[in-house]
C-alpha cells in the first residue's frame, strides 16, 4: 500500500459512505483498497452513513434504508474484516447527533454557504434555495463524525477537503472555548489513485446515473457495462491510429489489469492503428469478470444472511456509541453541561 | 385557572425556558402560573432548555450552565410539583438531537429565514450573516422537542406562534410520508395574561438589561426596582392628574395586586391628582415583598439543596429519555431506520 503520506500508525481513520446504493467500481479504487490495506496498521471505523443519506433523499428514504446492508456486504466482500475494522451505522449512534448539534452553534451559516463542496452540490442537485437545512449543515455532521471518532486520518478525494477545513475549524473552536486541547484536528490521507471516470466518460460516475459499474455487477452488467464504454470517437476503422487518452477502456485497464507491461503494449498497438475497440473491450471485460467474480460471490453469500450483516453492524455500532460516549463528554464539559 | 381555549384533560403539555438566566415576574406572570394550574389536570414536561440556551451563547456557555439549576429553583419555588410535572434537561434528552436532524432534512433554509420570530430575533442580535447554524435552525430542535413529548399543547406568546407553525408542517410533512399519523400536531394555548412590560416601561423584559425583577430578587433588589419604575413622565407634582396607562407601576399593580378593587381606587385617584408616585410605588413594593418572600425563601431552600434539585432533574430526565425514545423509533420507523 503507497500513500502520498507518513501514517503514524497510531492513528485513528475513519471513512463512511453515504447508503444510498450499492458501492462500484469507483469506490473500489478511490477508497476501499485503501481501506483494506489500511486495516491492519491502524485503528479503522467506517460509518454507514444513513443519516447524511437522508439529507437530500428524506422524501426518498428507502433509497437509503435499502441500502444499507448492500454497502456492509460491500464491504466484506471486497475484504473489510470487521474484526479489524469498526463498521458502524450512522444512526445507531445518538452522540453523533448530539455533537452536531453543539456544534453548529460555532458555525455561521455563511460559512457554510462558502464550502466549496456544498456549494457544488446545491448547484448540481438544482436546490438553490430551497435547499434542506440538513444538507447545508451536513458538514457539520461530518464533523461530528470525524471528531466523534476521534479520527485524526481521513481518507478522501480532494473535492472533499473543504469538509476537513470545516472540521477542524470547529476542532480549534472547541479547543479555543476550552483553553487546552479536547478536539484533533485530523488530516487527510489523499489516495493516489486518480479519479475513475464513468463508463461513458462523460460525467463523475454515480450511483444512480447507470454509468457505473457495481461491486456486485453481473457478469451480463459487466458485459454490457464495457461493451458500451466510450472510447476514442475519431477511431471508426480497426487501421486507424485511436487516442488512449480520455478513453474509458484504457483508464479501467489501468486501474484494473494486474500486467502494466500488456496494458503498455495494448497501448502503443492502439496508438499506431490495427487494434479495434472489440479487442481492448474484450481484454478489460475479462480482467473485470474475474476480478469481481469472488467479490459478487461473497457479496451474495453476505446478503443471504442477513443476520450476520446486521450483527457485524450492531457490534461495531456498539462499539461506535462507546467511543463517542467518550468524546460527547469532554465537548459537553466544554459547555459546562455534565453536571450530574 | 382561566385559559382561552378548551383543554382536554388527556393532552400533554411542554412548556420550557432557555437556561439563560434565572426567571423573572414576566415568566410568572405569563406563564409559570398557568403551569401550575395545568400540571394537576394534564400530563406536563418542562423542558430546561440548555443546548437551545447555547444556540447564541456558546462563545459563553457558563451562561447556560451557571444558570441550569437557578431555572430549576425558580420552579420549584413558584409550585411546580415534580411529582405532577416532568422537569428534564433537554441536555440529558438524545432522542431530541436525533429528531432534530431527522427534521433538518425535511426544512428547507429559505423556509427557516422566513420565519417571523427568529427574523426578528436575528435583527435584535445583530447577527445578519453571522448567524450561527443552530440558531437559524431553532425552530426544528423545538419541533423535536414538542413532538418528541408528543406534546399537544403548547402554552406561548403571540410571538411564538411561529414555531408552532413550523412544528405543525414537520408533523404533516413526517405524517405524509409514512402514509399515516405518527405524529400529532400541536396547538398553542395563549395566556390570558398580558405581556408585563420591563421595569423601565421601554423594552421587552428582559434577563440581560436589568430591567427585569427575578423571581429570587432580595428585598433590597425589589424596593430599587420599584423606585426606579417608569410611571408618567408629565406627573411632575402630586396634585397633577396622573395616566395610569403605560405607567408601568399601575400595570404591575393589575398583574399582582390581591385586591382589584383597591387598584381601582388607587386609579382613580391617580388620574383626578393627589397621589403622588412615592406611594403608588409603595403600595406595589409591599405587595410584590408580600408575594416574593416566600418563594425566594423556597428557591434559596432549593439552591442550598444541590443534590435535590439534581436529583428531580435526572428523574426527569430519565422519564423524558423513556418517553421520547418511543417517539423517536416511530420517526425512525418512517425512515426505514429502525433495521435491527
Amino acid at each position: 500500500m503507497k500513500t502520498n503520506q507518513n501514517t503514524d500508525t497510531k492513528e485513528i481513520i475513519l471513512t463512511g459512505d453515504r447508503a444510498t446504493g450499492p458501492l462500484h467500481l469507483g469506490h473500489y479504487v478511490g477508497s476501499l483498497k485503501q481501506r483494506v490495506a489500511l486495516q491492519s496498521q491502524h485503528e479503522q471505523a467506517i460509518l454507514v452513513a444513513d443519516m447524511q443519506g437522508l439529507t437530500d433523499n428524506a422524501h426518498n428514504p428507502s433509497k437509503v434504508s435499502s441500502n444499507i446492508l448492500n454497502v456492509v456486504a460491500d464491504y466484506l466482500a471486497v475484504g473489510i474484516n470487521p474484526s479489524q475494522t469498526t463498521i458502524c451505522l450512522q444512526s445507531q449512534v445518538p452522540a453523533l447527533a448530539e455533537l452536531t448539534m453543539y456544534y453548529s452553534n460555532l458555525v455561521s451559516i455563511s460559512r457554510l454557504e462558502r464550502n466549496p463542496t456544498v456549494k457544488s452540490e446545491i448547484q448540481n442537485k438544482g436546490f438553490e434555495r430551497s435547499i434542506p437545512a440538513g444538507f447545508l449543515t451536513y458538514p457539520i455532521s461530518q464533523a461530528a463524525d470525524i471528531t466523534g471518532f476521534n479520527a485524526t486520518l481521513v481518507p478522501v478525494g480532494d473535492d472533499q477537503l473543504p469538509m476537513l477545513e470545516q472540521t477542524n475549524e470547529i476542532v480549534r473552536k472547541v479547543n479555543g472555548l476550552a483553553g487546552r486541547t479536547i478536539l484533533n484536528e485530523c488530516r487527510p490521507l489523499l489516495s493516489n489513485a486518480p479519479r475513475l471516470p464513468s463508463t461513458d466518460g462523460k460525467n463523475k460516475m454515480s450511483k444512480s446515473m447507470g454509468n457505473a459499474i457495481n461491486l456486485g455487477a453481473s457478469e451480463k452488467e459487466i458485459s454490457t457495462a464495457v461493451k458500451s464504454m466510450y472510447t476514442d470517437p475519431n477511431h471508426l476503422r480497426v487501421e486507424d491510429p485511436g487516442t488512449v487518452e480520455g478513453n474509458v477502456v484504457f483508464t479501467y485497464l489501468d486501474a484494473f489489469h494486474p500486467d502494466k507491461n500488456d496494458v503498455e503494449q495494448l497501448k502503443e498497438h492502439y496508438r499506431r492503428g490495427g487494434l479495434g475497440d472489440g479487442t481492448t473491450k474484450k481484454v478489460l471485460e475479462e480482467c473485470l469478470q474475474e476480478m469481481l467474480r469472488p467479490i459478487r460471490a461473497r457479496r451474495s453469500e453476505y446478503l443471504n444472511d442477513k443476520a450476520q450483516l446486521l450483527e457485524i453492524l450492531s457490534i461495531g455500532s456498539q462499539r461506535s456509541r462507546e467511543k463517542t460516549a467518550k468524546v460527547l463528554f469532554d465537548v459537553k464539559d466544554v459547555f459546562g453541561l455534565n453536571i450530574f
